[in-house]
């Protein structure tokens, strides 16, 4: 296989990764990963090496460590947290005869691995030839299971290809694998160093059990496997455990014609309070359920439940097989995010590698909630239920920052403040109001009064008390919300962000509707009618900066009047800019990471004029060097609005190819799960042209010109219906559930199960705004990938 | 002795401590600490304990050690610095009989302490009693001497006060002493546990000399000991040496009537580049010259060297004794740090303890400076010197931000960038003007025009450089310094600081005159016309924020916009605030921890108009928390200014009582040097009205009702003057050198041998302004202590 033979093949409903390229393993362990929200397995090879990562996690599970700080200030925080590389069930080792089955010696003939989104599977199929010429074929199909949550299981087939061989496989539990760490802090790397404490272990014909516990935060975990064996007689096994390996050995000769067949199913369970015996009894019993359910049951269970999302969450984009296959990628790596994540954060890069520390930010509720709130709505809810668990906490630190209500983390595992630097984790307040945002989406697309009730209305008022005692009324009589961090992170600690604003204005707002909904609610809370006036009054009031001067909307105040950076002067080299520039002189300039007065034109779209979006737009585009992968999805919705088609185009497949194209260069570390969730955004928001302003759902449809036609389903209050945008035209149709209505081009639709296709008017041309020098996205032109070919990493590496 | 009669003495010419009180001895030990600039010893014991601190310094010898950040970004500090407890010398140990001489046993009958203000020496007379009832008396004086920079000697007695009795004496020179760290960071603690390695040691006859190496800086120092003994026959010696211990022991028995005297002298040296035998030879040959000149006459050097500077810089306040004595301590200790520094810093604490790491600051140049350029001009030439031969460092941290010309440190030792707190170490950028404010303030004084050429444009030049690369000409036509750190450490990274704009203006402006009359000097440096010219238009066009609304200068842009501190809900208990409020919350109100706009109405007075000065004051006065010890001083200045006489005179008794009343509960880290030059500030440009805008001297003298009289004596071009003001009138006096044109009330009057009082005019009484709730500087008032009165430092706490 040559060079241009290996990458991934451009396929509408899988990734394939052709060949081996062990320079290239970092990759597809993370575009591999399979996870159920509660359990993240990394790509790896069975045969754990060669590797760059191996990667187990259990989602909320973590070791504690301190953070060091040269000159600490009041409000640090003193631990930090960081997932931990669990005990790995993965790991299926062969001896081919006496030869251990390594991809880096011998030769393979063929060698392909596929991660399918309708099985929910990781296949393998590889032919190896050892050093001393002995030919077997090894096929392996895994998943972690989106119906028996604790679940995981690996289906492995050798059979010899030239005569028959002696085979012997070793399948394993491994505690505190070696990693070679990423930090260069030494506390952090002392942390991660074999984590976890061996306090039980078991094993018995073809079954262990391995418990273990962290160190510092002293959270216990299980993991057990248990193996069915199909193979010819003669066969001879062998189980042991030590502190942190408990390892099935299996040998056998196999003739040829004839295969080595195993089932491994494997079980993990944690908790910071129930002891031993109750978490062996919980994985043993999940692996009775699993062993009960076979192999073939869960594949069923698998395909059953992805058929259910397709149905209800596909996404279809004619012309342009690779943008195509990028979405339903991202569509399943979000689901796999928060599908089983029950009352646990979403974390920034999912359960894929162990980037960001595992931590999760407030990308869960302002971009990956957003997609799971209208394709999987039990996700969205329990991401919330999340945070609502970790309310003592929020409140806690609010009363440390000197504020009241709740101040939720700006990056966390477990709800405490992780962040170690202050203008990020005492003042990047928004996130508070992106949780509000969040709540106040999910209730007005599901209904679910329960969970208003049990959770969301206390949500919408702790959290509209924190901008209550954060802002102040000013002599001139505006609302001002001085000193905070907006989403951009090349300002900081600013005046009047206008996303803060904006944002804090709907929280304010959505919670004094819910606790006039729910009056009981908020009197037990202690809100009384002089409070909901205090916030409405607020919101009202609530200042939102303009510069006359240019027409433009300032990101905060005073921002236009900085100094522009010098793009021109900048080297390519010298991206992203936070690796060599100070802090100091990013801030006080005119440079932005990512969207932040273009994300506040998304969210509160209904608080700008379409003038005005369109000059903003222009000037921020200017400014814009997406140095973040939050930015792509957002700049494209915002194009789309603007009228930019083929730019808000470029922009979405920025954001769909960002881990494909490993356009950050940082893939190995885990997906980025707030990009994957702006390429539903800028197909639903941008071409679609849905928002859902006060819990209305409205399209204003439009196509770039490659683009012959994008579909897309939704769920809103129970119903499932499908959305169909041609160049001229749109068809509205209910897939399932009551009729509903909806706005299209400002006009409204009832959606049933016959439309009739409605005009998409035409847009005036505009012209294309430009970007900093060197940072425009890459444009979607002629020679792109079409189904069946190869993407090889060098090429979308030129993309850029 | 009662408690009531330990405690300070107050008294005109010394600082005497009555009594022995274990727990104060932290706060002696800073005291009375001995220094030239060059060596510093603290206060403590000969018989070294009880102890709170031991503490042996030498002028720029550090240790390096990591900065460890739990979140880094670009341009942190990797390493920073921290000043060493160098080799001991000053531990003589006493036996009596059998029983050690420890103050914390048996009974002293007698005890006390005095620092002479014009001997320069510590004195000590302890008359002790053992526990087995051997009564002896102690004497001992020692100095640091301010004529031999290597050299330190200490004078010991011993007399049997009933009967003859056996004497052991143990003179020692130790290294690696241990200290309890007060850092709470592990690897600074690990730097400074025996942060000396030994490379050499030689002991013979009564001489001794250990040579060490810092582990990780790399810097070589060498420490020596000789001895002179006058004592009856029958004496036995022994000297030995190890590693980190040399130790010289006089076994004698000494009749009643008799006394062992013992003289030791001590010198020590250090470099980064001379050898073993280079620096043995060095602190050798300051041992010969030592016992050259003897103790009688390294004594006498010392009184006349002291009798020379307080004739030139004697400071007379008539009507509180306390105040009067404080003065001369603050101007004492003020020449300790920095008579013969030569080339190194002055640091924040000088020599005497080793608070901030022993690093300097701006406070050098901004408040220590303008006290040595009037009195000690030498000295101010030699810190601006240091500053100078750190400029490669300085113009490479300019180079890292992205700036031209240099960016010289926040904090360090040896010139290099020590914060790990990017808002002052990435920002604080007024230090740079600071240090070109002093290069044309000690010009002015001096017309030192050699210094100019060699050192003074090339600062003045390298910091316009920075300047003009850091703001920015605005569309209005305004040059703008946006995202800057200015004095008060409750605001950080605001745009147009109105000190740090006006001190940049007048940095461009000094360097534009500087290198227009030095065009060689400029065209080597590369500076044309052009660049000149440029200078002139900045500083032409330097935005300076007014609120128009409220009539005052903002402090930075804004400020006065944002929310006042709720100082009404701050309990007494939670100042200072930075202990117990996140940055965010005081960067983003108006609370000021420091005067900033007010330094900035001391030092570019010229730039506001009488009325701007009182409104500003007045305003920021109901701000201003003082958590700074660089604040009262210059508050005092402007409070004299503006009329408000008996306030100025309760911010001049804070500044110069501050470490003597211990009023920041931290003097055991050393004594606050920036407070202590204030002290003289406040008297002289506070009750003087001095002032040296554009070079030109000029006095406004007017006196606080308490006070009768003020005297004090300046340099100004090579001529001494005095001036004595009295409530009504004032006088101007040439004591040496040529007449000289001061101001006096805004008339030019020539200073001669002989000249008449001139009127001091009325003031028009004006309203004191109020200050934050339970902020308000502790009034001046009756019942203050008189000469002889001993001042307890439970009073003294009692005053805030």
């Amino acid at each position: 296989m040559t060079d241009a033979e290996r990458g991934y093949e451009c396929s509408p409903w899988e990734l394939r990764w052709r060949g081996l390229a062990v320079d290239q393993l970092q990759r597809t362990e993370s575009t591999f990963a399979l996870s159920n929200g509660h359990i993240g397995m990394r790509g790896t090879l069975e045969e754990a090496e060669p590797r760059a990562l191996p990667g187990t996690y259990l989602n909320g599970f973590y070791e504690e460590h301190g953070l060091p700080y040269a000159e600490g200030g009041y409000g640090y925080p003193e631990a930090g947290q960081t997932v931990v590389n669990v005990t790995d069930g993965k790991i299926i080792r062969l001896l081919v005869e006496d030869e251990p089955l390594d991809m880096r010696y011998g030769h393979a003939t063929a060698h392909h691995r596929v991660l399918d989104f309708r099985s929910g599977t990781l296949r393998r199929e590889t032919d190896w030839t050892s050093p001393t010429g002995r030919r077997v074929r090894v096929r392996t199909e895994r998943l972690v299971s989106f119906t028996q949550r604790a679940v995981a299981a690996i289906r492995y087939e050798v059979e010899p290809l030239d005569d028959e061989v002696q085979l012997v496989a070793q399948s394993d539990l491994i505690a505190n694998e070696p990693i070679e760490p990423d930090t260069g802090d030494p506390r952090v790397a002392a942390a991660l160093e074999a984590p976890l404490q061996v306090e039980y272990m078991k094993a018995e014909d073809y079954r262990a059990v391995l418990v273990h516990r962290t160190k510092r935060s002293g959270l216990r975990m299980a993991a057990a496997m248990d193996h069915q064996l199909e193979t010819n007689d003669g066969l001879r096994t062998d189980i042991n455990v030590e502190d942190d390996l408990a390892r099935l050995t299996i040998a056998v000769d196999v003739p040829l014609g004839q295969k080595l067949c195993l089932t491994k199913f494997l079980a993990y369970g944690w908790s910071a309070q129930r002891s031993i015996p109750a978490l062996r009894a919980q994985v043993d019993a999940a692996l009775a359920g699993a062993l009960q359910t076979g192999w073939e049951g869960l594949l069923a269970e698998q395909r059953e439940f992805l058929d259910q999302f397709w149905t209800t969450a596909d996404v279809e984009l004619d012309g342009d097989a690779e943008l195509q296959q990028a979405i339903r990628f991202a569509l399943f790596h979000v689901l796999q995010a928060g599908a089983r994540g029950e009352s646990r954060a979403i974390p920034g890069k999912g359960l894929t590698g162990p980037g960001y520390d595992g931590h999760a930010f407030w990308d869960t509720e302002s971009f990956v909630l957003p997609v799971l709130t209208y394709t999987l709505p039990d996700a969205a809810r329990d991401a919330l239920r999340w945070r609502h668990s970790t309310l003592d906490k929020a409140k806690d630190r609010a009363a440390q920052l000197g504020l009241r209500g709740a101040a939720f983390p700006w990056r966390s595992i477990n709800g405490a403040e992780c962040s170690a630097y202050w203008p990020a984790g005492t003042a990047a307040f928004h996130v508070n109001a992106d949780i509000a945002d969040a709540v106040a989406r999910y209730l007005a697309a599901t209904g679910d009064t329960e969970f208003e009730r049990q959770h969301g209305t206390e949500l919408l008022l702790e959290t509209a008390r924190l901008w209550m005692s954060l802002g102040h009324h000013d002599p001139h009589g505006g609302f001002r919300i001085d000193g905070v961090t907006g989403p951009d992170e090349y300002s900081a600690v600013a005046d009047n962000n206008v996303y803060t604003n904006l944002m804090a204005q709907r929280n304010m707002r959505e919670a004094a509707d819910s606790c006039e909904r729910h009056p009981d609610i908020a009197e037990y809370f202690g809100v009384d009618e002089a409070e909901i006036a205090r916030w409405r009054d607020a919101a009202k009031k609530m200042l939102v900066p303009y510069d006359e001067l240019l027409s433009v909307h300032p990101q905060s105040e005073r921002f236009t009047e900085h100094a522009r950076w010098d793009f021109a002067a900048t080297p390519a080299d010298n991206y992203p800019l936070l690796l060599n520039y100070p802090y100091f002189d990013l801030y006080r300039k005119q440079v932005v990471k990512q969207a932040d007065l273009v994300l506040a034109m998304h969210l509160r779209g209904d608080a700008f004029s379409a003038e005005q979006k369109r000059r903003n737009f222009a000037y921020y585009e200017g400014l814009t060097v997406r140095d973040s992968s939050l930015s792509a999805g957002t700049q494209a919705v915002l194009a789309a609005e603007c009228g930019h088609l083929d730019l808000a185009y470029d922009y979405l497949a920025e954001a769909a190819l960002t881990d494909l194209h490993d356009l950050h260069n940082n893939v190995r570390n885990g997906l980025h799960m707030a990009s994957l969730a702006g390429a539903w955004l800028a197909t639903v928001a941008g071409f679609g042209g849905m928002r859902d302003h006060g819990g209305q759902l409205s399209f204003r449809p439009r196509l770039p010109s490659a683009v012959d036609r994008i579909a897309f389903r939704m769920n809103f209050r129970g119903s499932q219906f499908a959305v169909e945008i041609e160049q001229d035209k749109t068809r509205y149709r209910l897939v399932h559930g009551e009729p509903l209505t909806i706005m299209h081009y400002d006009t409204p639709v009832t959606v049933t199960e016959q439309t009739t296709p409605l005009p998409v008017p035409a847009l005036e041309p505009a012209e294309r705004p430009s970007q900093p020098e060197g940072r425009a996205p890459a444009r979607r032109g002629d020679g792109l990938p079409r189904a069946g070919d190869t993407i090889q990493p060098w090429y979308a590496r030129a993309l850029r």
